[in-house]
């Protein structure tokens, strides 16, 4: 049969379904959504869903606009920051020119980039696993950046960031901020210095959201207009009138998630000198995951006892400068005590 | 700013929203989702929403394949049949020879194809608005069809599909069933004949569950793996997990939607009868819409006279050969003796 696309697909981290266990392998929130979101859902009358839902999300984007002290022109949504960032390379990244991103960063990337048949070029990371953007003043037909970056956890600073949009103003620069609400700063304050800005969050991560799917972009309204005709091209309904009304009542409760997002900081950096006091490296985080290593373990043999314990972390097996790592989810302040205590068990009985 | 893409998207019906309105302009069920859907979402726990949803969302697929008997192989869920039939052009349309669809049908194929780079022959309905299937024997990278076709309503036979699939047994061919519950007969008797035949459809009608989101496709296992892997290829959680639980209990609800499927077409008939005997024509519809036409009125100017007494209908300006109809849902009973009523009026002013 003619026609087939031969096609390598994205492989998301599993997702074991135990009773007990403890799952750190995909960054999810440990705590719940909003009460307030809570209460939207249980006040939601299932008559409705015979309509067709809001093809503009204005509702959600008025929210959105008032949070951010922008325009709701200012704002695209979409069903989770995967498919915005898919409709993103498709709106801005349609050039001859490769597109630039780092060797080590969102696997998806690489795959979207494949599937739209968009040239591209990998930027490796510097010796400590940090982005470098003088390697980006290259011919590119666009730059697409995490900051923090995914899975190393580094944040680049907004100086450095206005740098590589100056440096780049014929390019559409996007800057996936799906981990900013964990201490890094966002890139919200160049929107106004910088039309080639395009910067992309979720509900997934800081507003315990991660199974709604709800992400959105923004930027100046004339990128975010080619961006609403892409989205309009491909799937004009994909967010549901329930994902917009729940995340209307996320956007309008910030002071729960920014709480939140303290709390879960605070553990990480517990956890995190706990770990290094015996002997755990670990590399500078500003998000809710922690990119863990040991001199004297092999990471793959600690997943693996980890897993025996019921603790799910993500270990990557390629490319090969990440095997000497793990990446652990930051869960409660309880469940980051238990891992502790395993992973200090572990070293005990391995050295 | 280089890389920034040219589209014209698609343009959805409107969506009004007035009180008193009686819609009937994008072909939404009258009736409210199942009582047992309601049910679910009444139960549904907030909490969960902080974990990601299923990738493969077998819990769906389950019921799904035990309603048709067949396997949960068989099929791919997706976020509505847009999201589901565009992975279908990306994963099965990959070919330099032209893809088949008719002039007059579902206005996304033709963005689809554009938006993919597909090339495509569009191909004329016969003067009765009818597809005729041998013009479709010809050099093509497959075909994709709806049956009921849209917005004609028009139902091709099981056998001619047969037909249509014997000779392009080496492209794959899609087959729309978006209307397929309003009076059709599934093509999915054809699946273990023909492996090349993909059948897409939804839970945005007949399961009057146009808000939440939810369709799939049905075909043979391996074709499946392949439109599985485009979809994790580009958005792998898009089916949220208030969708997939409330779309599990639609389908195992089938007597609900069976029922008032059946009301549907009892109005339908009821309201083509009242409005021919009048002097109105229509096509003959197997969906829960009617194109309806007079040949003393012009068609455009009743939308407007309709849209005056609040109630909203599809008008298409283009093609031309559609100007002389108005695409009009079916509501309730009472709100097609009312929209009757306002017809004849129309008619007594007019004539």
């Amino acid at each position: 049969m003619k026609g087939i696309r031969n096609v390598t697909p994205y492989v998301p981290g599993e997702q074991p379904n135990f009773t007990d266990m403890i799952k750190l392998n995909t960054n999810e929130n440990p705590y719940p959504p909003s009460p307030k979101v809570a209460k939207t859902l249980k006040n939601f009358s299932t008559n409705q869903l015979k309509r067709y839902n809001s093809v503009d999300n204005l509702s959600l984007k008025e929210s959105l606009a008032q949070s951010y002290h922008l325009t709701p022109n200012h704002f695209v949504v979409g069903n989770g920051s995967d498919e915005i960032l898919a409709f993103c390379f498709l709106a801005f990244f349609n050039c001859s020119d490769p597109v630039l991103f780092p060797t080590i960063t969102y696997g998806f990337y690489r795959i979207w980039a494949d599937l739209f048949k968009i040239p591209y070029k990998e930027i490796p990371l510097n010796k400590n696993y940090e982005i470098n953007f003088e390697d980006y003043n290259q011919l590119n037909g666009g730059i697409i950046i995490a900051n923090p970056n995914a899975p190393t956890g580094i944040f680049k600073s907004i100086e450095e960031l206005a740098q590589l949009l100056e440096q780049n103003s014929e390019s559409v620069v996007i800057i996936d901020e799906a981990y900013i609400d964990f201490a890094g700063t966002s890139a919200i304050t160049l929107l106004e210095r910088y039309p080639n800005l395009v910067i992309v969050q979720t509900f997934s991560k800081s507003r315990s959201l991660a199974g709604l799917r709800v992400g959105y972009a923004i930027g100046n309204p004339e990128l975010m207009n080619v961006l609403a005709a892409i989205k309009s091209s491909f799937n004009p309904y994909s967010v549901d009138m329930i994902a917009e009304s729940l995340a209307k009542s996320a956007v309008e409760d910030s002071l729960y998630y920014e709480e939140y997002s303290r709390k879960i900081c605070q553990t990480r950096k517990w956890f995190d000198e706990k770990i290094k006091a015996v002997g755990f490296k670990s590399l500078p985080s500003s998000t809710n995951f922690l990119m863990v290593t040991h001199p004297k373990l092999s990471m793959e043999k600690v997943y693996q006892q980890l897993e025996g314990n019921n603790i799910f972390v993500r270990y990557f097996s390629k490319p090969t400068e990440l095997q000497q790592f793990l990446r652990i989810s930051i869960g409660t302040q309880e469940e980051m005590a238990e891992v502790y205590q395993i992973l200090e068990n572990i070293l005990k009985r391995s050295i």
